[in-house]
């Protein structure tokens, strides 16, 4: 209710603010018998990291995690799964000039009126902070979703207005991480990224888009009417911090197609049924047909800009907030792992909501 | 879980098909004490009705309602309500033919794999007239909200390439229901109604958008991580049959913005604290802030259209599914009570888990 | 939330008053591809049915139900299925004089309290007549059960201080339909039928015990720490109306035992590993054992005298509410199918959930 | 759905084994602005913890917990709260007896079968030490209600055959904790403890039952069909290790009532409604009348003794368990803070959930 958990059988709860002791998160309703592993966690948590490079954040975090319960001799044992990342360190005496404005695009007026009080230190539960432990849940999804060959890839496909036009192949992917900006195309990428430097040096940020493929999900999953998968994957994206929109398949562009065009025939390939095109995004009627699925989530520019911003404070009186600290200039490089930790936590639900099919 | 329900606290459960005997819905969780107004419920359903217009399906469906539980002397008592709209008379045999087809961008094959069997009739649960029982939730809901003063209004915003480009303001809302394509611009209603007829004489069909705009939203409501309010509009909207996108605020965009321009300076407005833009969209960290609340829904074409498709039947042999029926050219203008129907049900949903903050 | 559903995957959501149109329910998360058996669940609201003998009430009941959705070719398709039983027609007089009188130990006073509104005639949500729509909630679920070769059977064991003492085994369950009372043991039966027609003539009611036993299910049902198997049955067996206490295995004996005599030794039959005894009632850690499951149900006696009470009206002024129409003696034979019904919603439920175990 | 997660708006999620890292939980849903009493919590779980007298098992537990999340400014702002205690060092070889052996009435035999894996180590999730965890939150809850003037008071009214026969009064009361087993009549407490001990000398255990009062509850709370307010007490309780049975008000003993007798008539006191006698326990239709709520719960003697028992390997050859270890030979007197932690929880949660009922 209070919304802090995601995921109907496997399910997370997360924790933590980004100035108290740490932030953390329970995995419940994980199958048994998997071998965790944790090489895996930590390579995703790196991707999601502050600091990684000159084009995010110079921010250093923390991300250690402690594995707190539900592993025997290496495997889960059907037993909730938590993980604790410990904050270094913290000067709070950094947020004392904030304690009375109400920054332009945060969440400090909503918090302070929903709530009657917010932990003004780093911004309390609206940190980007939080999705590390989102992070760390969908890595434990993606290696059962593994087992199954499901596999999940998202990269930055536009940076303002630096886009990437070519459909990516497989190949193509292979550039991803070759680039701090994770554009598969490198040439792209080099544009994107002197762009961000750009904005970078005037103290601004810049919106930008990710988009992701996620292959091999077998035909049947998603529920026909609310729970379409189409529809928990927008809001598993749209619960992303600085999502501003989510489309599928030919998505906002489907607008201009006429149904002629847009329908993909069925073709027999070997002994399968597959589509000939994809504009549906491997979902039909909420349901997935075994085609790819594909999805972009659209990011504005971070709220947090190293310029001076007129604003009010509590009483409503006209004041001003400075940019302090050491932001990311543009937030969907380091957006990729966690489109692709929240794509994994939903397909994961629903295959094990489709087992619930036959009794 | 299997998702025939929507919302936590004010939650609706449909059941029912198109050729069965009839559809409806259970309303669990609405406030004791209300005066329901049959009326406006009705016309909400003549809104979302086919064969309003010459650009809708020329189909008939009756939309009588009966309701069947929770109401004492005209008001809700707490207990559930539940309504019934009885199907007329089916003539089975017009689904013959489809028997053994799958039909391009129908749910006919990704239901036959998820549960091994498929009511064909109408398209069962994957048919539009479900909406009809979502419509009179919304509708509901809606005579809650207005005790509150939150205003619900949708409107077509474009049809193909026909595009709305100017914001409407609260006195072109009076024009949306005096075309029957419910564009707010009269001039640009006209160019839609001409493409639409176009596109339908071809046989053939279109896509286009919804856009929503919610009014007088108390700032508070929505939860701050997984149950964000955008999120879940995007869930409720991402569910509505032929959705393919969904943006909120500046939207998709709010990738070309630069943080600086994006961001929302707050001002006093008399006693309130405002915004001076409203990019956000009204909602801030997951949280209403009192201002404005607008998204946008992309519809892709209808997939049933009246030409041959190519196609295979269910053993995968080549075969032709030919367009019989009379179906919608373009789903937008009969989307517009839906989506406002979806819409009230997560304000009011919100509503309510807000009054849970107070012990 | 508000309560009128139950379950989590095989999820029932009742409706209705008993005078109002009719009572209902949806069942969402049914498997696809059941044949449903009409015949056995009429037979359960028949065994449900006032009016069927001298020791019940002789007030007679439509238990006439519709199917309204859910089912192709006489086949569950996995969308929900609907029901509906339509109350015939309602003298509304005959409730005028409990306008301003609440009932002692009836719910009129705690509905007034939370709604502020409440449906005197027939008690609203709080009849017995809601738990029709429970029987066929339940007796879909058994059908599914029954495929599993698992069985539930329930009958009378104690009423006043009348009791059965000998546990009855499969034999003397062959008798228990053959009284009114539905008591295994047909001595035990008519000396019960005997104490309850002297109740009745008093026009007082007199409370008693139901017994269940589930044989055949499979070990491994049951989730370890807040969903144990056995605080799902008494949270299912404490929701029906009269009932104040519940217990499973040794159950309240078991406080007057040693651990030594309590404990239940594993011993191999065969290639299977059973229990020697069987105190814990088939469940150990909240999980069954694949041993019988049994259990009890205390209920007080009915609220509806026939003889004068004291009470207040609404505005607490002394009054009299003295005893009309037509009610049970005894509840506890007609709440026999009502037992067994819960405990198949339960246990089929868990079946669906274990099934989540497996990626 | 796998249960480690209770109550609908105040919601904790516990994790963690006796053996691993540690135990813990997080509450979601907390209202905000609560000042945390760190001293009450500690109180409580002292009143829980092992090795607290001499009639309970000598074993010594950590209960150091530390707060990791929720807290600004010593308040409750809305966020998630989290608890850790750390385990502290454990011996693994102490276990390895019981590798192959399934120990009688314990989880060993149903978690294999359930997950084909299990964390033997001090019996994993089935673990006492779990309660530690429902301990803190309830004594979250408990803060919350006594600004409501809301007070749970549990104690022990039997153990073995020795009951206390008299029900306790407000003074009673006091005595409570003057005794380590925690019955409210010092002469009666004398006897069971002088039982208890005997049967821990004879290294067998004994059941009991414990009683709790609810006061100041007030009217209203309770769902009317399947969350009845003993519904959902009934399900707290059972989920509580070793218990075996739960009844409400007159309970069991009601079955021998007439309802003459049973019911309880209304009476006007002051300005207040109330009922003369309270054979209901203070709920009527599942809802809080505003009288006293009480209740039972009967435990099974503990699993674990100090003698040898008869029992299979996993493969099913005959085997011995042998007693080792420190156990309780009564767990009924560390029952009674965790029973009142489940109501605590329970009650508050319908406070909140009662708070939807106005729009």
């Amino acid at each position: 209710m209070a919304g802090n958990s995601f995921g109907e059988i496997f399910r997370i709860t997360t924790f933590g603010e980004s100035h108290g002791k740490g932030i953390g998160l329970v995995i419940d309703g994980c199958p048994p018998g998997i071998t965790l592993d944790f090489a895996a966690i930590r390579e995703q948590l790196e991707r999601r990291k502050p600091g990684q490079s000159k084009i995010t954040t110079r921010r250093k975090e923390s991300d250690q995690f402690e594995l707190l319960a539900g592993l025997y001799e290496g495997k889960t044992t059907g037993s909730p799964l938590a993980f604790l990342i410990r904050n270094e360190d913290q000067k709070p005496a950094d947020y004392d000039h904030l304690k009375s404005a109400f920054r332009p695009s945060h969440a400090d007026f909503t918090y302070m009126k929903k709530y009657g009080i917010h932990d003004i230190r780093g911004g309390g539960r609206s940190s980007a902070r939080e999705t590390a432990a989102r992070v760390i849940g969908g890595a434990v999804a993606r290696q059962i979703l593994q087992q199954r060959k499901i596999t999940i890839q998202a990269y930055v496909s536009q940076v303002g207005s630096v886009r990437l036009e070519k459909t990516p192949n497989q190949k193509d992917f292979g550039n991803i991480e070759k680039t701090p900006v994770r554009c598969p195309d490198l040439k792209v990428a080099s544009t994107m990224i002197r762009l961000i430097e750009s904005v970078r040096k005037e103290g601004d940020t810049i919106g930008g888009i990710v988009s992701c493929r996620i292959s091999m999900v077998p035909a049947g999953l998603g529920e026909p009417v609310f729970n379409k998968l189409q529809a928990d994957l927008a809001k598993a994206m749209m619960s992303i911090n600085a999502a501003h929109g989510f489309d599928y398949g030919a998505g906002f562009d489907s607008v201009l197609m006429k149904g002629s065009v847009h329908n993909d025939p069925f073709i027999k390939k070997g002994t399968k049924i597959i589509t000939k095109t994809n504009h549906s995004g491997g979902i039909q009627g909420g349901i997935s047909n075994g085609q790819d699925i594909y999805f972009r989530v659209a990011f504005k520019p971070v709220s947090t800009i190293m310029k001076s911003q007129q604003s009010v404070d509590h009483s409503g009186k006209k004041t001003t907030v400075e940019g302090k600290g050491r932001h990311d200039p543009c937030v969907v490089p380091r957006a990729v792992p966690i489109v692709e930790a929240m794509a994994a936590l939903v397909i994961l639900d629903h295959l094990l909501i489709n087992n619930t099919l036959k009794p």
